[in-house]
Formats: C-alpha cells, sequence, structure tokens
C-alpha cells in the first residue's frame, strides 16, 4: 500500500501550487512535531510563504491539520477490497493491511501523526472517528452482516489504534522488534472475533 | 479500586505540604489540559507559589511530570491479587479492574493524562513502558507461565491502552455508551488470548 501523494523534488513558492505545497508541509510539521507544537507560523516559514496566505488558504490551524490528515489509503476503495473474500478470512485481511501500511514510512508517519494528534486534539479525534470509524469500520462490520455493526467497529478500532500506538508511539519493543508475521498470528484473530465472532462467548471454552 | 490519594479540600501555600501542593496541581494541570500545554508557570501560578520554587523541588516539566503520573493503584499489591484465580479467568479478572478503574472519575482522568501524555511525549511513553508494561503486565505475563511473556505483556497493553483511547480520548460513542458488562464480555477473552492462549491459532477454527 504507497501513499497517495509523494512530496516533489521541487516545490512551487507561489502561484496555483502555494495551496499543495503548504498542505504537504503542513504533513510535514504534524508528522514531526505533533498537533500541539505545530504552528502555523512554523508552517509558513518552512513553506517559505506568508502566514497570513497560510490563514487565508485555511483558516485556523483546526481546518489545515482536517485537510492535512490525508489518510495514506482510500476508503472507498479499501472497504470493497476488505469485504471481497472469504467471511472468515477478514481479520487477517485486515491485519495484512495494517501492517502494510505501517511498514511503508510514509503512510506510518502519517497513521501515527494521526492518532498523536487525535490524543492532544477534540479535531483529530473527530477526524480519526469519521475517517477510520465511520469511513472504513463501520461499513466494514456492516457488510459483514454481523450484529451490533458500531459496537463492532468501535472494538476493532480500539485494538488497531492501540496496536499503532503501542508499537509506533509508546515504542514497546517486543511489538516493534517482532517479526510481521508473529504479530498477525496473534491480533488478525481478534479482530475476527470483534468483527464477526460472538461477542459474548468465552473464547477459552472452545480451548 | 479507589484513587491513592484525593485531594483535600484546604491547600497549603507554603511550607512542608508545599512540594505535595505542587504535585497535586500538576496532576490536575496535567489531567486537564495535557502534557504540551501544561507550563511549569502555569502549575505554579494555579498552586499560588513562586514558579523558581516549582523547579527547585522538581527540575524540570518531564520529571514533575514522571513524579505526577502516578498510577491509581499500587503495582506490587495488584499483580498477585490478579495472579490469585483460576488461570483461564485472568483475562476477565484483568478487564474487571480496568473497568473499575475507568469507571472511578479520578482514577480515569490519571490513567487517561497518562495516555495523552504519552502520545506527545518520549517522557510519558517511558512512563507508560515502565509503570503499565514493566511492572504490572510483564509480571503478570510471567506469573502465568505462558512462552513469550514479553510479547503477551505488550500485546495486552496494546488492548487496554487502545480501549482507553478509543472510549475516552477518541470518544467512541459505541464505546462510550455501550454497558460496561457487555465491554467486559467482549474483550476479556481477547485479553486472556494474549495472556494464556496459543498466539499462533486461529482463533476462529474452533467455531
Amino acid at each position: 500500500v504507497a501513499a497517495r501523494e509523494r512530496k516533489g523534488p521541487g516545490r512551487r513558492p507561489a502561484g496555483s501550487g502555494t495551496r499543495e505545497t503548504i498542505l504537504e508541509t503542513a504533513r510535514d510539521c504534524f508528522a514531526e512535531l505533533g498537533y500541539d507544537r505545530t504552528t502555523l507560523r512554523g508552517i509558513a516559514t518552512r513553506a517559505g510563504v506568508d502566514v497570513a496566505l497560510v490563514s487565508h488558504y485555511f483558516g485556523g490551524k483546526q481546518q489545515l491539520f482536517a485537510e492535512a490528515a490525508v489518510l495514506p489509503f482510500d476508503p472507498s476503495a479499501l472497504v470493497p477490497r476488505l469485504l471481497d473474500g472469504p467471511r472468515d478470512g477478514i481479520g487477517r485481511r485486515l491485519m495484512d493491511f495494517v501492517m502494510d501500511i505501517l511498514d511503508d514510512p510514509e503512510a506510518r508517519a502519517r497513521m501515527t501523526a494521526l492518532i498523536r494528534a487525535a490524543a492532544a486534539e477534540d479535531a483529530a479525534a473527530e477526524q480519526v472517528r469519521r475517517r477510520i470509524t465511520s469511513q472504513v469500520l463501520m461499513p466494514l462490520a456492516s457488510g459483514l452482516g454481523a450484529d451490533r455493526p458500531e459496537l463492532r467497529a468501535a472494538l476493532t478500532g480500539s485494538q488497531i489504534v492501540g496496536l499503532v500506538m503501542a508499537r509506533h508511539v509508546v515504542g514497546l519493543h517486543a511489538l516493534a522488534g517482532t517479526d510481521r508475521a508473529v504479530l498477525t498470528d496473534a491480533v488478525a484473530p481478534v479482530v475476527q472475533h470483534y468483527l464477526t465472532g460472538d461477542l459474548t462467548r468465552d473464547l477459552d471454552a472452545a480451548r
């Protein structure tokens, strides 16, 4: 899974490409500094434009963040792709997708920036709710046809957000250093359980 | 599970209790504002002391945070208590404990403050690694005697941190509004799987 846009080598300091330049710079700043430490002035300086131009195009920091926090995938294409396959393989397909994101440095930077920001700022939390839960996990849970799709989407989101937090933000060595296949084996059944399993069932009873 | 300390109604503006007053004020500020927006000056103003006194007692913001981020439980007492009971009930006992924390407003505020801070700041991430993973989840996983205790502790931590994030920081309605018993039923088997299950096993194969 590649990021949808890459930063070109030649930035355009003014003209029709300025808005996109500011947006790309904002993405870099939010990813590197986090939401709180990123300022419109810092973005403007780094993009080589006047801060008034940043405000002109985007209003305030929250609006700029909302536009900059583009997910490294297209939800409308992702959901049908994930649904295409055996129902009891959805946990593994979703985890393979998540690990693809986390293996790609730019895509991972966007995901971790969004999750870091969501911890600090309501506007970013709203982006996570809307873009991850509402646009991906809810349609996925609904498409699988199980009961309580909203709860299933939220539980799935909690495990995925928690995995990104623990592995790439808190930096737990046991997760950062563990082979992708081992992590996928451990977490995919959990995601499957949340999306299609009996949520009242004691998994251990079957052991 | 009650918080270990409660803020008394009468604050002491100076003297031997000043250090504790600053610490309590710092806890309030970190919980309300998050790590980044909390300043030594803000804490000093709110505690009614000179900022130099805050530096005198605690050095910088990172050190103050490390002291203020007291967990709302005592790890050395918690681990034996959780281990006391049937091995196949550890998922439920741990989830009951987590839900107790999240049901207590002050304890929840401390947990969410720590997790918010961990998303923004390496010093806080280190507190999460040390106080939740190393002092609670690692001894728990080791005490249960399964293979790969470090990986199991980290996976368990990812789900618990993710649940707190999704429910109380990102604010997913489906988690915030769902009955405690339903959430416990859904997540306890996952925690059990991470702590004692076969991490290479496809849970769905047994269905």
